[in-house]
């Protein structure tokens, strides 16, 4: 039944779930504990100070909900909007449109904002309807930071730029969830009001849990907010913090901890470096990819994702295919097209605790894989590419004596 | 910043989260997966069929939800019912007292029967409302199998029978959060529509799985359910399960693993041995209290729980003194008393993977803990009660040559 | 093939192997490292520091050897003594047998002290060895501290004592396996030449290091000792100290960083506390035999071990019994009776990162074997014997808010 | 004082100790346990039968012996031989140069057979060695399988042969520390009277475990050997496989249980397909390091290694700065050139739990690391080489579906 097992290690580049360093995994290695006793809460408040600081926030509240994405989401939406209110929210891939799906069945009004598939948000178009829209019908902005099918990354601060332009008072609600601790983000100064997040993507811990951060206006409008909600409500929240426990319900004890290692990690290698790191590997992955002579599913460079890359094949290829083999003949685990682009491109996760000879690793296998499905690639010639820039912009490890 | 280390072992005697075994320690100390890889589908289709063992059904479809007994209750809830909707509930203690403040926030028009705390559900007031019904405007009875927070386990083939009696077609959603696994749970022979419970309770394993269990009938009422739900709804995992990929979005790679280990192991001892093991190491705690000279907060035997056991102290004690001693003195890990019951009850949780000689060692402390708080106990006395008993009744271990 | 699985948790009271607490699981849950890296000898050198600690000694060199205590002995013999040296040695129990089966074998010429077993050294005879030994052919004195087989602790300060009076320069060697970090010891103090202990004892780490420190006049007799030892001669360590790299072969990763988390425990408790606490357990441990109606296998008081006890039954009753009974029914694990003592003693141990209701639910346990066998015990007599004693003498714990 | 944490996982190629797979980690994660309980008989049972198959032999007792590779030595040595007695001895690197330097101060009479570093053992010097002694003088001959330092197999068959040849009584030791599990090695067919490895190479696991595998005739030597031996000596370890209780001292229970894990994936892999692994990726190796334009320090490739590759570099660089590099830059360990080739090589190891894609991330490394230290390699130039044949040659994993 053990049907992952393999000689050597699984390489994991799916863009979530992704590796979880050791100390995270020997952070979890426990049995549970009574979280009513005085030790949980006292762990709670370091994390709910420190997760503040991946998502750049001193004004913010966090709330660590046992959930993934998709209640994340849930949690954003049903705490500031009510039945029937207008937003706005662009689809760009799977997962805006699932996103949208569910603005949708939880009875909001949306303004869906297409573009094609490795097209980054419209953001004209959303210039002429915040124009139009002299008396706020629009409540809240929805966007994906980074679309983790298409490898998208959204201008965030543009978006911020329109709503201080028309001066317009809709909520900003950012689905972070395959860019914070990962890519450039900046809750304060971007003036965002719910940004969420998932365990399981940069930060390298497992699935389950759910970071949702509240600006000040997002807590004032759910005040307000007539969505149905008991789990995912902010308030059950607010009133254990006051009380100084906490958890509404029970935590997961293992996360907890988990967690904490992750965050130390985090900030021993500097949350600006964890950054430049994942920018670094992006554009090794991209250069890789240039050099095997295939596309980029992102259309253009401002929108190139430093998190994930989805890789478009020819169409005499199946990507699926591709993430098949690699699996079943080099224990490396690639992401799936999508919907609309299944079949047509895969996807290189290169997010969280990773390095660069893992990538070159991975590259490497991509190499291979694409010569067995019949691409003539030229072996060496992604790794080389990449490995020149890496070679040129690693630093040195700052633990290391 | 590590409170909780003292020597020794904790003695973890909460109700949950509980105990978890080394081989589930063992089986959730990995690193992450490609969940879309066929090795997940591949293992999620055992856990989902061996899953309704614990619920002792053949009939119901299991939903396994990275979320707590709370999301799980709210899971029940949406799926098969509308807003508005009449329906029966009893209030016995603050763990049904959440869920009916759950029920009446997500727009439900509750029937609150209300027993004393120590007292089980009020089945004569259900009797009369199910005999007054002729229209069927009840559309569903909400009641948990055993109240934490009392230790009160109410009778639900009595519920059944007055359903039957009456011919009456509400739906039956029960709790069964520190029930399943532990006490005698049927779901199919009692006719239950719903039944739920959670993974850190007597499955002993971390927090973040919710297990619901939906019956025919219930899938039935599913489909013109109107409440609004979307990270709950069971459609979601419905497609996913018609397309064998099974999970609508990202699972925790370790609680899967962590399951199948569980359950492994309840299947290995044995279900109803499992049951069994509860049912004496109940019995022999309620023989402690009774030997230290104290009540069970239970006020009648037909109701005893054998997972949890709430003891009143003498109103000249502090129940939290009990448990705060406990922790600071023991390594003891015991109950606080809840809302009503605050300051007035302690709690011993005897549910999960454990053994007798644990559960000596906890009655031991506590025999010295109440000494501590002034109260006159003869030391040994519930030690040697319960060991007398256990002492009689206990079976050798079946793995052991 | 998994005999050792039962429910709940193996209560473990041999003598050693003992408990693992959970942080030093934890810090050896990880992947092999290069051993010739930075990392590692600085990691060592920290080691190498705090070992001293738990000698009490700070001119001792500590040599850390992937071995057991077997071969722990074996290096103190072989480094300090020449084949057909004469040495002093005391039987008085199975392990001191060992030793001195050993010391036989590695050709010295032992003069073997024999007591019955359950009584202590007979230093009356070391006096009057010592006394007629005015050309000094005694060339060391051989002794453990704690026999485990019978829990008979041996006076040091007064073997130290009596080689002061005579002036003897004997090498004073020292089996300190189950006392060290356990019992109060003091190598400086009590001028012990060489002291050896293993991990799994009061280190409570995995079998796999013998830990042997060195006087520097063991040092200095190191360099004219004759017998052969390659894989045990202490030159090759020192070689690697100058080194600085510290490792002639490869060492245990794992147990490197489980003797740090190990002695950060310790530390933390306070050596003294821990030492506190084993004197509180043993005692705690005689009174629950002695309301029991039992002998301890030590006759005289200033020779009971605090780290272990053995338990004489009666001559109707097989000790053997007793073991398997526990281990089959119970999940306890209790220590048979070795050699002379096989079938009239069961063992106790009592020592490493145990606490208070850890033994009580061990002494509880071993009430009801001794009923299964046909001991008329009271059940509950010993328990609440040492229950009584405890809660007069259990600290609060010091990590605990 | 973490300094090995760097982000993303260590490459560890560092001809041990080696990479552990998760399982066997998994299976080590747990306390200690009574190894006098019938449980660990049982498992070590398992254990010793199937130790056997490793070393291909159905005739051979194995001995797990809780030390290192060198502690297997002496226990190979002592076991079978008296003092005095003449030996053959080949020195080609410095892993022979420690066994023989062991061998000289054990006592023996060694005709050391030099041959320069990177070559193989002087065979011819054997044969005349074995010609000439009509006598049988010559008590045993000592040969490592493959030198870990130069990365030079010799040819054990070739050894059986001549010994046949002159049909000399001589037994047959034989150093397997890098080459059982992982190159072709066959007790019974060749011979050989001992054999042995150790825990952390080919078997993936920790340190600690030495194997020593002895023939019906090195078993028959032993009754007669006079070297002084206790804690390695094999008779007690023979009196207790009598008794089937199996240790004369404490095990390791976490290896025990490790070296399941670890028996059980090699069987599942098969034993022929982890051999094949190891050649496949030993000659990807060799292909880049010609592409590298570099040299492989063995001298001829009937020598060649596919266990560790040692590569010399040209004269103007260091290779310790290599490694050094590698540490500090890119988190990969690779081997130290020790002893007459410090500075001259460095070394990958390329054994155990290994993939192909682990292997191109490093060989990618080290064309980066070349690159920093001044060598002109075109940077991909090695990782195509290997990848081309990698590409032709790897098969499918068969555990996948």
């Amino acid at each position: 039944m053990d049907y992952m097992y393999g000689p050597g290690r699984n390489h994991l580049f799916v863009p979530g779930p992704v590796n979880i360093p050791e100390p995270v995994i020997r952070a979890m290695n426990r049995n549970n504990e009574d979280y009513r006793s005085p030790a949980i809460p006292a762990l709670t408040k370091t994390l709910l100070e420190d997760v503040k600081k991946i998502f750049k926030t001193t004004t913010g509240t966090p709330f660590i909900i046992p959930t993934t994405g998709t209640g994340a989401w849930e949690s954003a939406l049903t705490n500031t909007l009510s039945p029937g209110d207008r937003i706005v929210s662009f689809l760009i891939g799977q997962f805006s449109l699932l996103w949208i799906d569910q603005q949708q069945r939880l009875g909001f009004n949306v303004d869906v904002v297409e573009s094609e598939w490795g097209h980054g948000a419209n953001l004209d178009v959303l210039a002429s309807k915040l124009a139009s829209d002299r008396y706020h019908s629009i409540k809240a902005i929805c966007i994906v930071h980074n679309e983790t099918a298409t490898g998208v990354t959204n201008n965030l601060a543009t978006v911020r730029k329109l709503l201080d332009d028309y001066n317009h008072p809709a909520l900003f609600l950012v689905d972070g969830v395959s860019s914070i601790c990962a890519l450039d983000f900046r809750m304060d100064e971007w003036g965002i009001d719910v940004a969420l997040t998932g365990s399981q993507k940069a930060l390298s811990m497992p699935t389950g849990m759910g970071f949702v951060c509240a600006s000040p206006k997002a807590l004032e409008a759910a005040k307000s907010a007539k969505s149905v909600r008991v789990f995912f409500d902010w308030n059950d929240y607010l009133k254990f913090y006051k009380m100084g426990t906490y958890w509404p319900y029970t935590p997961s004890i293992q996360l907890l901890y988990g967690l904490r290692a992750a965050l130390d990690l985090i900030f021993e290698e500097g949350l600006d470096n964890v950054i430049e790191r994942h920018a670094r590997l992006g554009k090794a992955t991209r250069l890789a990819i240039e050099a095997w002579g295939l596309k980029n599913c992102t259309q253009k460079e401002e929108w190139y994702s430093d998190t994930v890359t989805a890789v478009l094949v020819p169409p005499y290829i199946d990507s699926s295919e591709i993430v098949k083999r690699g699996w079943k003949r080099y224990n490396l685990s690639l992401g799936l097209g999508l919907n609309k682009v299944a079949g047509k491109v895969f996807r290189i996760g290169h997010l969280g605790n990773l390095n660069e000879l893992q990538l070159l690793g991975c590259l490497a296998g991509v190499e291979m894989v694409l010569r067995d499905v019949g691409y003539p690639v030229k072996l060496g010639s992604g790794v080389s590419a990449a490995a020149a820039y890496l070679s040129n912009t690693t630093p040195l490890i700052t633990s290391r004596i």
